[in-house]
């Protein structure tokens, strides 16, 4: 299947008459035969996929992905080296937005729409996996989504995973369109304006200009991206819900109303900071803050402004929200904001019990009673994604990089962010980084985008043990 | 108590022949007769005290004894303010050791000892409180601990509370006296080696000099205070087994192996980096990173060298460590191994019941099943305690400050640590934070001190609803 989706980039490298255009023939070429040869030779295997099978199909399907998606940067010369290939792939796939870009504006329109189209076929993949796939598995509390699905029947979303799909790529699908028009009314040429909504609904990051969303100088078009990546880190079953005409599935939501809470908060005090601390006007602090805040939020990354050097009280809402994340079902990454929710339910009852040590208190998620599976289910996550970004914090530190820049990487890569603070500002990108570092931070990507589990468990030796 | 208890440094005053004798004195009066007032008041009182008036006044004697046990400091005249007063008594009681002291070297005698006795009440208060008291009300997950008493049977610590408290500090007094012994025995005066052995008995931090350890260019004293923050950060209730001839105590305990597994580890890993990286001998490196990663996981906070020039390398491992703490059980703060333990397994089970769908696995902490419950308050725990340094952080980042010292002042005043990274390095101190800065890092203080829910309580409407 990507063998033929690369027929795209190279349709873009065509059209502008570009030499990567061969490169990108090469890779279709190279991909096809590959997955061709595999298809054949298991096409015949018609028993039922079990648990194990579908998580190493699921881990595996990725990496894959990005081995092969990474070709066409080997075959056309962006870089030098397979690793940056890699990397550059895994962080579009994973929907991380770091790259290892020097000059993104050099590159030829072939790569830069391959590299943004990643992104837009990562997020569609996240989707699918995340409200069809892992509910059913049970992975890191999100069988509780499924539960979750809004309208007054729970059939609204076809319970066919096929079925589910196809309607969630829809919306998908129609906000993209609807993304690519405004940014075009807004001046923006629809080469642009494609793939800067390939980053924004896949909440990656990708930017064809070297100065993210900050190279446009129009209010309008800041506002524009900063809703469709809120949009894009709500659920997208509420999506579904709306444009079947129940609009009050957002606001009965728990999830959104955190999570648009979060941002409003958040935006008024680092609106505040930037009025009082700096010397910008009170419509671009808000402006900016409130791009800032919900690219973060949302594991998006882009940039409107250099948050570096932001006061301080800009900058920590900013460090903060690396482990909030996007909602459920979402193309957003991280922690997620259901999962603090459900955290904070029951830190919550704990005080409560401990003063009323006979009282029986259930969490609710909406009209759900959460499970105690689910929630044990959800605090392993949470303490995994922790000892995880402490591990590759650790190795970051050892390979020589200052405490501030290697835990903000690792917490932007596991995060699927893209920038951080230190070596990994707006400004920056992460060509300086090691070989080695290249390789732990797009596993970290990896990890992170796949729910930590999915991923985590293939090293168990519970996993390999019969 | 805390009236009666000043009589010491002020005879220390005395012996000094020190101004500050009338400044303890003053304090003595004040403390006697406000707590003589309320002694005498309610000590009719002969109800049962309730789960809520126990938890209110656990808090409360904590909170009063840092107000008049800033008396002295006020009334000698170390601090023009009443807020620095509090801050380092607060950091005394809680055995945390940041100072706002900018010469600590041209202090009073009387003076020094105080803030250092704090130290070594405090860390008795939180032994008893931690082993004796917590326990019977169930405190994020203390509870699991009564059970894991070491020894062939249970009754070896004695159920009462006075009982086990007595026996508990003898082993505490014990020790500090043999420490003691021993620093001097390298030399160090009586004066400073009973003032550091508070330091380190309590895993405080206050020190008499004011480049910590490093003033001592003897290893030998490096070495015993190395050792005796490690045993300090062990749960006494194995040393009180190893005094009754049970040895094998600490080797059967999980949370010990992990403990001493993590030093070891870390100053392999540490050590290799100084080796390599810094032009310091085989021997010295492994001394200061063995003293600095023991004075960080205990929480105590000596340094004996500035970590904050060691390659980035070693400074990562001390960064992760703050939010490692030592043993329950022990006079160190922060989340403690034993909880790291626990969610370690859980994390595992749920990987593996993934796989296993019908399997049922249960978590053992020796030879105890852990209850559901335990686990419970346990994660609670751990959420509280992020979600507080997260909202602590973000004000630290309004107050002004960078997001590597907002975020570190924080995770060292709520795991009573002392130093961490940024301008809280361990040359410098505490005194140019503004007055807002340092009330809510002593609020963190003991709310780490008191293991978070205790004090977390008090603010939760159904605290105080009917």
């Amino acid at each position: 299947m990507l063998g033929l989706v690369l027929a795209l980039p190279m349709l873009v490298a065509l059209i502008y008459r570009e030499s990567c255009a061969g490169g990108f023939a090469l890779s279709m070429l190279v991909a096809t035969i590959v997955g061709g040869a595999v298809w054949l030779s298991f096409r015949r295997y018609r028993e039922e996929i079990n648990l194990k099978e579908g998580l190493f199909i699921v881990a595996g399907a990725w990496f894959f992905a990005c081995l092969f998606g990474a070709l066409p940067f080997y075959f056309c010369g962006v870089f030098d080296n397979f690793t940056d290939c890699f990397f550059e792939t895994c962080s579009g796939f994973t929907t991380t937005g770091a790259t290892v870009l020097t000059d993104i504006e050099a590159q030829q329109k072939g790569i830069l729409f391959w590299r943004s189209f990643t992104h837009w076929l990562g997020g569609m993949g996240i989707i699918v996996l995340s409200i069809a796939i892992l509910p059913l598995i049970g992975v890191g509390g999100m069988q509780l989504f499924r539960a979750e699905v809004p309208g007054p029947t729970a059939d609204k979303i076809k319970p066919r995973i096929a079925e589910t799909a196809r309607i969630l790529w829809l919306v998908y699908v129609g906000l993209s369109v609807f993304e690519t028009l405004l940014l075009m009314l807004g001046g923006m040429d629809f080469f642009d304006a494609l793939c800067h909504t390939f980053g924004t609904m896949a909440t990656g990051g990708f930017s064809t200009k070297n100065a993210s969303i900050g190279h446009y100088d129009s209010s309008y078009i800041h506002y524009v991206i900063a809703i469709f990546m809120f949009l894009a880190g709500v659920n997208f079953a509420l999506h579904f819900a709306a444009v079947r005409g129940n609009f009050k599935a957002y606001l009965k939501d728990n999830e959104f109303r955190i999570y648009t809470s979060i941002i409003v908060v958040m935006t008024i005090m680092g609106s505040l900071v930037l009025i009082f601390q700096t010397d910008k006007s009170v419509s671009v602090s808000i402006r900016d803050t409130f791009f800032q805040i919900v690219a973060f939020i949302t594991t998006t990354g882009y940039s409107t402004s250099d948050y570096e050097l932001w006061p301080f009280g800009g900058q920590i809402l900013l460090l903060i929200l690396m482990f909030v994340g996007g909602s459920t079902g979402s193309t957003g990454g991280g922690v997620k904001v259901m999962r603090h929710v459900l955290m904070f339910k029951q830190a919550y009852n704990e005080l409560y019990m401990l003063v009323h040590p006979h009282a029986v208190r259930v969490i609710k998620y909406g009209k759900t009673t959460v499970s105690p599976a689910v929630m044990r289910s959800i605090w392993s996550f949470l303490f995994l994604y922790l000892f995880l970004f402490a591990l590759a914090s650790i190795i970051m530190g050892m390979l020589g990089h200052d405490p501030l820049t290697a835990t903000t990487t690792v917490a932007s890569a596991i995060g699927n962010i893209g920038p951080g603070f230190g070596h990994i500002g707006p400004t920056e990108n992460y060509a300086h980084f090691g070989v080695a570092a290249k390789w732990l931070l797009s596993m970290c990507m990896l990890i992170g985008r796949l729910e930590v589990y999915t991923v985590v468990i293939l090293f168990a030796p519970a996993f390999w043990r019969k």
